[in-house]
C-alpha cells in the first residue's frame, strides 16, 4: 500500500501538504487539491486511520482498565459503558491491568499518545499518583472505586450505607455473631465496608470482635472458602457471615455445605455485588446489589462530557439489598 | 505540546527530514540531524506512539476478540494470552464484539491501521468472510472456534471425542434417558459435541430421541435453567443430562434443586468448561476440562511467530473428564 511520501512524490508537493489536504485545509490551492487527489487515487492510498488520528486528535476510542476479568462483577458495568460508547459513536477497548503498574503504563501511554480519546479505570489498585498526574491534561474518570483526595470525577455507590444496612439487616434477624470476610484494607472500597459493618453493631450496643473479622488477599473464591474455614475453627463460632463480595460468599458458603452446617439456620450469610451466579447457588444468596449497568452508562457519559470539555460532578448511585435463601428460614 | 511541524519550521527543514532523524535514517547529515536535535530538545517535543507506529509499523499490540467477557471461560484463556504477550513484549487489548459485526469492523480497522499487529479471534459468531478476507494480509489466529475450510490457524481440542467420552461416562453410570442442553447449531463447537453425544448413544445402541436433545440460544445459566423445566416436563424424565457448557449445567442444576430432585441419585449431570464456579456448585459439576490457559498461551505464541512471518500449524490439545459429586454417587 501506498504511504504518505510516495502520495507526495507523485504529486510533487510536501508531506504536509497532502496532509491539508487530507484535512481540508482551506489554505490549500486548488490546482494543488488536485495533484495530491489525483496521486491518491492513482497509488491508491488510504490515509490510515492513524494518521487521520494525529490529524483531529480524535480516535473516538475509549480505554476501560480493569483489574481482572475474571471478576464477574465488571461484566455488566462494561456492558453499561459499552451501550453508551457505542449510542455516541465511540468504541471500547479493555485493557486487564492485573493492578501491575507496568501494564498500566502502557495503557496511559495510549491516552498520552491519542491513541485514545479518555479512560475509565475501575482498578482499586492503579497508581493513584499516576492517575492524577494523568488526569489533568486527559479525560479520566473512575468508576466504583476511587480516590478520596484525588481530582478524578468518579461515580460509585454509598459503600459504608450499604455494608451498614446488610450487617442491619442480620442484626434484625437477632444475629449478635457476626463475621466479616473483608479483603485488604488498603482498598477504600474494603475501608468502608468495614466501617459499615462497625457501624451497625454500635448501634446495636453489639461488640467489636477481631476474632470475627477476616481479611483476604483477593476476592476469588477460594479465599472466602479459606476464610469460613478459620471461622469455623473459632471455639464460638458465627452464626452469620457478611462478605464484602458474593464471590467472597460463594466460597464461604460452599465451606459451610461441606461441613455439613445448615443455610441460614445454622449460619446466615450475606454477599455483595449480585453477580449472576450469586443466584445460581443453593441456598440463593442475600446480596448488595450495585446498579452496575448503570454505573457503566454514567461513567461512559461522563468520559463523553469530560471529552467535550465540560464540567463533570461526581455521581453517588442507589444500592439495593436483596434479600434471598441464604439469611430467610 | 509541539508538533512535529513545529520542529520542522524551528530547525528549518521539512517534516520528512524530522521523520529521518527520529527514524535514525543514515541518508540525514550530521549538520542537519544537529539541528533537527536541537529544536527537538528546545521545544520538548516528544515523538507520539502514534508516529512511531506509522514509522516502523509496530504497535506491540495485539487484540483479543471475544463475545462477551460475561462468560467466564474465556479469562482463564486470556490469563495465558496476556502472560504470553508480555514475555514477548507485546501488550493485548481485549475487544468485546458482542458478535456484532459493526463492533467487529471496527477492530479490524485498527489491525488494517496498524494500530495492532496482529488479533486472536475467540467469537464463534464472527464474521468468516471477512476475518478469512483480512487473514490474507494480517497476523490472525483462531482459538477454540474456528473455521473448518477457511485458511486461519487455530488452537482448540478435540470437541466431538470431549462430548463422547462426557456421554460415554454417563452411559457406563448406567444411564440411557442421556439428555443434551445444547446451543444453536450455527456454532461449530456445538454440532461437534451433538456429533460426539450421538456417536457414544449408538455404540450403545441407545437410540437417539429428539425430545432429549434441547437447543439454546444463549449460553447463559438462564437458558440451561429453562431447558432442563422442559425436559422435566417429558411424561418420562431423562435420568442424566449432559450440557455444553458449564454455565448451561449450572442453570440446569439450579432447576433441579428447586424441584427437589437429588444429583447424582434422580438426575446425573456433566458440563463442559471446567469454569472455577464448577467447583463452587452443590453438589460440585462433573465437567470436561479445556487446557484454557495453555490453549491462551498457544494462541498468543502463534499470533506471534505469525507476526515474524513464520508458518503456522494448527493445534488439538488434550482435554480430560473431571469426574465431580454430580456423577458421583
Amino acid at each position: 500500500m501506498a504511504n504518505i511520501q510516495q502520495v507526495a512524490k507523485k504529486a510533487g508537493v510536501s508531506v504536509a501538504t497532502v496532509s491539508r489536504v487530507l484535512n481540508n485545509n482551506a489554505t490549500v490551492s486548488p490546482a494543488t487539491r488536485l495533484k495530491v487527489e489525483t496521486a491518491i487515487h492513482e497509488l491508491n492510498y488510504e490515509p490510515s486511520m492513524l494518521g487521520r488520528n494525529l490529524r483531529n486528535s480524535e480516535s473516538r476510542l475509549l480505554l476501560v482498565l480493569i483489574p481482572s476479568i475474571a471478576n464477574p462483577f465488571y461484566s455488566e458495568i462494561i456492558n453499561g459503558i459499552q451501550d453508551t460508547a457505542i449510542s455516541n459513536s465511540y468504541h471500547i477497548l479493555l485493557c486487564e491491568t492485573d493492578s501491575n503498574p507496568q501494564r498500566e503504563n502502557i495503557y496511559f501511554n495510549m491516552i498520552k499518545n491519542k491513541l485514545a480519546d479518555g479512560a475509565i479505570s475501575m482498578d482499586p489498585a492503579v497508581n493513584m499518583q499516576k492517575l492524577n498526574e494523568l488526569a489533568v491534561y486527559y479525560p479520566i474518570i473512575q468508576c466504583s472505586e476511587y480516590d478520596e483526595g484525588g481530582v478524578i470525577p468518579y461515580v460509585t455507590i454509598d459503600n459504608e450505607l450499604a455494608a451498614y444496612r446488610a450487617v442491619k439487616h442480620l442484626i434484625k434477624l437477632g444475629h449478635e455473631r457476626i463475621a466479616l470476610i473483608n479483603v485488604d484494607e488498603k482498598f477504600l472500597f474494603a475501608r468502608q465496608r468495614r466501617s459499615g459493618y462497625e457501624k451497625a453493631l454500635k448501634e446495636f450496643n453489639i461488640p467489636i470482635l477481631e476474632e470475627l473479622i477476616y481479611h483476604t488477599e483477593q476476592l476469588e473464591f477460594e479465599y472466602g472458602t479459606h476464610a469460613m474455614r478459620k471461622l469455623l475453627q473459632l471455639e464460638e463460632k458465627p452464626t452469620a457471615v457478611f462478605a464484602v463480595s458474593d464471590t467472597l460468599a460463594i466460597g464461604a458458603l460452599k465451606e459451610i455445605n461441606t461441613c455439613e452446617l445448615r443455610v441460614p439456620e445454622d449460619i446466615a450469610i450475606v454477599g455483595f455485588d449480585k453477580i449472576s451466579f450469586s443466584n445460581m447457588t443453593n441456598p440463593t444468596l442475600t446480596t448488595v446489589s450495585q446498579p452496575m449497568y448503570k454505573m457503566g452508562c454514567t461513567a461512559a457519559n461522563m468520559l463523553i462530557n469530560s471529552i467535550k470539555g465540560n464540567k463533570i460532578e461526581n455521581v453517588i448511585l442507589d444500592h439495593e439489598l436483596v434479600i434471598r435463601e441464604s439469611t430467610m428460614g
